[in-house]
């Protein structure tokens, strides 16, 4: 980019005034991100219930509504609640059961369709003790990603599983995995062989608990780049993707969109430019970003891409080579750092969307609007939803 | 450790009824933590001004106060902010002049003895423009860490930096460092070294400018490891160290403390067990601890140590070896994984506290008292700070 370029990308935010590192949301690439889905979803003909846990802001979730979806996945009981107050009614916790939160579990079940998992006989046992009648069950399998969940190849855990949460009155819905082998892909082929051999093993855990006379399971599959990247949906019911409201650079990297599709960015004062050593200082660190990375091929780590403006595929940026606390560093280039000046505004494409997210009590969108997140709660009480007295 | 010896560990917390991911925080060893690094710099005659970006709560920094300290240092104009309404008069914000906040800095220095850096002689143009005549420029030298700052071997840039500060009418108070270099060394004596190089590189800046008729300009160093290792103060005016009010794995791996001096931590509620792998899965991910690793001398990469109750010397814990969003799993092998139960409670040595602490928007004490965070603010704006519209 030459320097009349970066002056002129970096001006394109003056607008919105900003003065510190700021979350920012394109509204227009989000509700693309959220149509693509809506319609893939379908047009399989699988039930769509996506994954609040990346935007965690009831903003957010009211522009899925306007796409029709009803039903959605939260990572925590505190992110159940946070939607329950705003309307949502359909919720399924993917995440073991806290047995320090089951009184909440119960209460949520007599306000919400509650989706809860069971991961061994223990946790059915749990579940079922707290006799609440609209409590759905699903077993979570383990395909391969061996985080949580029973194998998908113990058939006798399975099945424990499944009948212990059967014999304590819950209705067992179904079978519910996570692949997080996908990430660990380079390639969209990669992502979608990885992603096939997930989903036979889920069916045939879901296959295995119908013999058993479990009666009519349905399979809910997550992960974004399996699905973004045209995975097979084969006999799947229900698919749980999150991180594609926002996309981010990962996703970039596996396939699952192109950086015209990423949705959110984090808008960084530039405070110091070194041409000699081709580097430009930003106000932007791990408190603000995460401290995740990212492998290119040459086995290169960086924590995003820093762009003059809003990114795009044309726009797309130097590497964030390093990160301190509040200082974050790009490679530019010594042609790349003179056309920046201290006070231009960078935008960090981050690594990982849902963690550069959580950092961030609101989101502000490129329209100049700001939008709440579960940090700041709808009850007034500050901080209520992370750390609740 | 025994199955016994987990299950009555874990209990040691059950005062205070946690249900989530926590940030604990041991009042006493915090106390010994700031009475230790006070009582060292009197010894060695030198002004303390810690930095608070470590704690970001105007509840710890009132611990401080106990102590006699009276100046701090913070890394963001935001902080400045918050502290100055919590009382703080003298205040250095060690991190460069945002040229989107300049007219925050003017405020703030019409109500506190306000210090600022300039490392360029744009930046002291830039501070020099606010005509604020009480503002005490602090001239940053990059000592080898090439972060920011004027390269201490660059007789003309420092010259040029001090100069153009004095003749805009700023009070030119001396030179600055930050020696992020001791964070890549692997002992204390390693960390000593790199600290003495660092400090005969400030000390030969101070010089020049001295020689230069700048006057008589003091010496400010920062940095946990250097000075908790009892590295070189020879012609040092100013300490700033943060990290040490808490401490961590990186400062035990470092030599910086032992174990029992670790005053934070994350409980994170046990929510499954896998004895077959040797792994235990807590409800604590990267959004409550940080995406920040550790490695060991084996190469091997943890995201901190886990251990049941309140952890130390004896109670260290098993390496936390993945992390995601809000799941992380310990490698307790097959015979500790036995000892933990669904429910229990564990808690996480963070790798960097600064980062694990920033978070949360309140800790805990270990007497079940809540401390506010900058996050929550103290004017009832919720995230006014982070996030102000």
């Amino acid at each position: 980019m030459t320097e009349q370029a970066v002056n002129s990308s970096t001006r394109q935010l003056d607008h919105l005034r900003i003065e510190r590192p700021t979350f920012l949301v394109d509204r227009e690439r989000v509700a693309n991100n959220i149509k693509r889905m809506v319609d893939l979803a379908s047009a399989a003909d699988v039930d769509f219930r996506p994954h609040f846990k990346t935007h965690r802001s009831r903003e957010v979730g009211r522009w899925f509504r306007d796409f029709g979806v009803k039903a959605i996945t939260v990572s925590s009981v505190d992110m159940a609640q946070y939607f329950l107050r705003d309307g949502w009614e359909d919720i399924t916790i993917a995440f073991p059961v806290n047995p320090r939160q089951l009184s909440h579990v119960a209460e949520l079940s007599e306000h919400a369709r509650l989706g809860v998992i069971v991961h061994s006989v223990a946790s059915s046992k749990l579940l079922s003790d707290l006799r609440a009648p609209r409590l759905r069950a699903w077993v979570k399998v383990d395909t391969g990603y061996h985080r949580v969940g029973v194998d998908w190849d113990d058939d006798e855990g399975l099945v424990a599983a499944a009948r212990a949460a059967r014999a304590g009155g819950l209705e067992v819905a179904g079978v519910l995995a996570h692949n997080g082998l996908v990430y660990q892909e380079r390639t969209r082929e990669g992502v979608r062989r990885v992603h096939r051999e997930s989903v036979e093993r889920i069916r045939s855990a879901r296959d295995l608990l119908c013999a058993a006379g479990l009666g009519d399971l349905a399979v809910s599959i997550g992960d974004t780049p399996g699905i973004s990247s045209g995975g097979t949906l084969e006999g799947v019911d229900e698919i749980r993707p999150g991180n594609f409201v926002f996309y981010d650079l990962t996703q970039v990297s596996l396939g699952s969109c192109s950086p015209d599709e990423v949705a959110a960015a984090v808008a960084c004062p530039v405070v110091s430019v070194y041409p000699h050593r081709g580097h430009i200082v930003l106000y932007g660190g791990s408190v603000h970003l995460s401290h995740d990375t990212l492998e290119n091929d040459e086995g290169e780590r960086a924590f995003g891409r820093v762009a003059p403006g809003w990114p795009s595929e044309a726009n797309l940026g130097a590497p964030l080579a390093r990160l301190s606390q509040e200082h974050g560093i790009a490679n530019t280039g010594g042609r790349g750092a003179r056309g920046y000046e201290p006070g231009d505004l960078a935008c960090v494409l981050p690594v990982h969307s849902c963690l550069a997210s959580s950092a961030h009590d609101r989101y502000l969108t490129l329209d100049g609007e700001w939008l709440d997140t579960m940090s700041v709660g709808d009850t007034g009480d500050c901080g209520a939803v992370r750390t609740r007295r």
